[in-house]
């Protein structure tokens, strides 16, 4: 049943987006311009997926750090490119302390600048290399046109730093974090198939030397780019002179790399799942993954339906995030509508009837309505919501999957490519060059997402030009 | 034995400080004027700190949340005390995107102002209440005087804000958080001892009905206020217009609350504990709390070495944070040493014969030298290392806990009070005025730490003026 104040997706995609973050109160606006607040139950969210995050980063042999907020001018301006990409949108501090700062201060919108600094000062030789750091942090890229977690100017993130002895080392491990831990979290975790590939040069992190991505599709056929991974060459390096000794005992410069992604994954996660009656969340990372509503006409009935909630509920710590939803002026209805909007995958209801029969009605949030809901003996609960959480995490894997692949198309002609980006993805030979690309881009609004990892091998003509080509690209429009 | 690079605390204890901070790689300087950079062992520590923080922070019905890091100027402006006591300090962007901005955008150097605007927005009725938030954060302040982890212009912290219907009930909050989540974690977990009280109105916080706090002592008898947590009265919630329907359907002002700990905890830990041979760390916190030196000569005692290593380690995970050092080039001495001033508690060296007597020698942070060291079974390692490590925590309190006692002395003239000051703590009784406390600050530089929530009863003459009172407070010198 589509929930007040929530617009169907079909009607209007885009307020539809912003009424689930509304309704679900994931975020709020704030009096700052292009910055949230990030409310509870989207924070929660946001802890579990910097959880899942932060264990595949330090499971790959990273350890965590802290960098300053500020970054002196002059350093953003070491390195031409990304001064060139950077400083349209930094905010500055200028003031201070009462007095007017002789070197304004930017606001770090990433921090390459004052990690390659530090870098210099701590690798001397081959011995202290690779180094291996990640950081959580909050950035500022002055924005124009903002979104809840989509866009802000303010957002979190994680940005890891390395540097390595060779440029192979460092693209391994530019490569490593792209699968082993972006991929592997967001496929796993977030329930959501993603493509993953090179950035043209168009399309590249300002001052990598390749840009690496995983793109998702959304339920509207856009992209959203969900995390990128650069090798930085020896550019940063260069810029801010991350000397060591080799083995060789000669001076050389290091291989850095720079990974990211950001709170933008929760938006992700929202427009991937959700429907019109709210938030859909994969068992994972949701906040809650069971709410236990009690059902009973008054006060004689309560007593005896919390005691057996309570030692149904009695040994699920430690399995199960469980809220047992025990407010007592409102309605089982209020309660089923409020908790399906915040997207709790499961929900388990014991009444009176219940009590006596040894049994739970059982609804998945996945599955609305009256087909997604059974009645299972208490004493099997645990085990049957246990496989239920696997099986919703699945389903909502091999839906957005099937709804991915069912958008994608191969298409062989630009006026083919035109169509497939109304509603989905165009996968293409390519020859074309950047001003090609922007040539697209102006006429459909699609951009080159990726060109994929996985190739099909063999060769055929440019969707633009018709020249022959040996690699394949995916044309979307994006978040 | 004093290690190199390490000044020693009887010569220098500021000196000794910093070098403990550098020598066990917990941060380092940065390019931004009073800005630290945490490196990994030393934000791993803080990873532990919030961890154990956050924990409690929940279990007291707490969620956390995320706020904008930028204050509009005029939202620092709308509490008179507020602002009077934060603008001095302020760091401004009054430049983004390219352009000047209408209104400069402070850098939060705490968050009551722009959390008082959501607050306003959230609560309607006194069925909204109470809203029991945290964020964790960086916040800037514009200090002179910076020191690593004690006083830097940014730094990492959490805020609790909370809004109440009562003042009774904001009161009780503001104590729970000074007593089951300050006190309790920095007796428990920092394992060291404080006195609890309140602030006199000269020290509270800008804004606040009342600010309390946790003092502790360093060695060298100063203090150091690890946290405070203030009841605000109605005075945010009068700037703010966080107004309620109470439950006889008028409107009413909130009482609301803040309280936060920062990095400067990690600072306090440091310094209360550690000696001249590096940073002592309790087990509860250490980032590694075992580390493993293998001892062979040559290569072909190593795989035995190994071997053994591995199998006594292999079930350890889960149990203890473990670092097995197998690093090739480097001595065992080499090694020991690093360790130490890195602040391991317990080092595990297993050598030919120990693979031979089915031994290892087990050595203790906190007892250095062969005092502290001690031949262990392996079958019996596992729970051997698990009762020193609680022996060790409990040991660092005990230690820390003696020393303050010492160090506190009960004076009875003014004279008695600046001649205690100069080693720790004097216990006074008091009736003077905030002039008063300015003179003796200027007189001694020692303020009144507390007034200690716990009081002797009955009454004395005031420590400066003679006037019978029945309070006693704290004086020191602090950090």
């Amino acid at each position: 049943m589509p929930k007040e104040g929530i617009t169907p997706r079909a009607k209007d995609y885009a307020q539809w987006y912003l009424d689930i973050v509304d309704k679900a109160e994931l975020a709020d606006y704030s009096p700052v311009r292009g910055c949230m607040v990030i409310r509870p139950h989207g924070y929660a969210l946001w802890e579990n997926i910097q959880a899942g995050l932060d264990r595949r980063i330090k499971a790959t042999g990273h350890q965590n750090a802290y960098f300053p907020l500020f970054i002196p001018q002059s350093f953003l301006q070491k390195e031409a490119q990304h001064v060139e990409g950077f400083a349209p949108e930094v905010a500055v501090v200028t003031r201070a302390g009462g007095e007017e700062l002789t070197e304004p201060l930017v606001v770090r919108p990433t921090s390459e600048a004052i990690i390659g600094h530090m870098f210099a000062k701590w690798v001397h030789s081959w011995r202290d290399l690779p180094v291996l750091v990640n950081q959580w942090a909050n950035v500022v890229r002055w924005e124009m046109r903002t979104r809840p977690f989509l866009r802000t100017t303010e957002f979190l993130w994680q940005e890891g730093h390395t540097c390595h002895a060779t440029e192979e080392e460092a693209e391994e491990e530019t490569l490593k974090i792209l699968n082993e831990v972006y991929a592997d979290f967001v496929e796993k975790e977030m329930s959501l198939p993603v493509y993953k590939g090179l950035k043209t040069d168009k399309e590249k992190f300002a001052g990598a030397l390749r840009t690496y991505s995983i793109e998702a599709m959304m339920q509207d056929g856009r992209a959203l780019q969900a995390g990128t991974s650069h090798n930085l060459g020896q550019n940063f390096a260069r810029a801010f002179e991350i000397v060591y000794q080799n083995r060789e005992n000669q001076p050389d410069f290091c291989w850095t790399s720079s990974w990211g992604v950001s709170t933008r994954l929760e938006g992700a996660l929202i427009m991937a799942h959700s429907d019109d009656e709210g938030l859909v969340c994969p068992p994972r990372l949701a906040p809650i993954q069971v709410v236990v509503v009690p059902i009973y006409k008054g006060e004689e009935q309560r007593p005896g339906v919390m005691e057996a909630i309570r030692r149904v509920v009695g040994g699920w710590e430690g399995r199960f995030r469980v809220k047992v939803d025990d407010r007592d002026q409102l309605t089982p209805g209020f309660k089923f509508n409020e908790w399906e909007v915040k997207g709790v995958p499961v929900r388990v209801e014991i009444g009176p009837r219940d009590v006596e029969n040894g049994t739970a009605a059982v609804a998945r949030r996945d599955i609305p309505g009256r087909e997604g809901k059974q009645l299972v003996q208490q004493a099997a609960l645990a085990g049957h919501i246990a496989a239920l959480l696997e099986d919703i995490q699945q389903g909502l894997y091999d839906r957005a999957l099937r709804f991915r692949d069912a958008h994608t198309r191969d298409v062989s002609s630009y006026e083919e490519l035109k169509e497939a980006v109304e509603t989905g993805f165009a996968r293409a030979w390519w020859a074309g060059t950047a001003e090609d690309e922007e040539r697209i881009q102006a006429e459909t609004k699609a951009t080159i997402r990726v060109i994929p990892l996985e190739q099909p091998g063999g060769s055929g003509r440019c969707v633009l030009t018709g020249r022959e080509s040996t690699r394949q690209v995916l044309f979307a429009r994006a978040y």
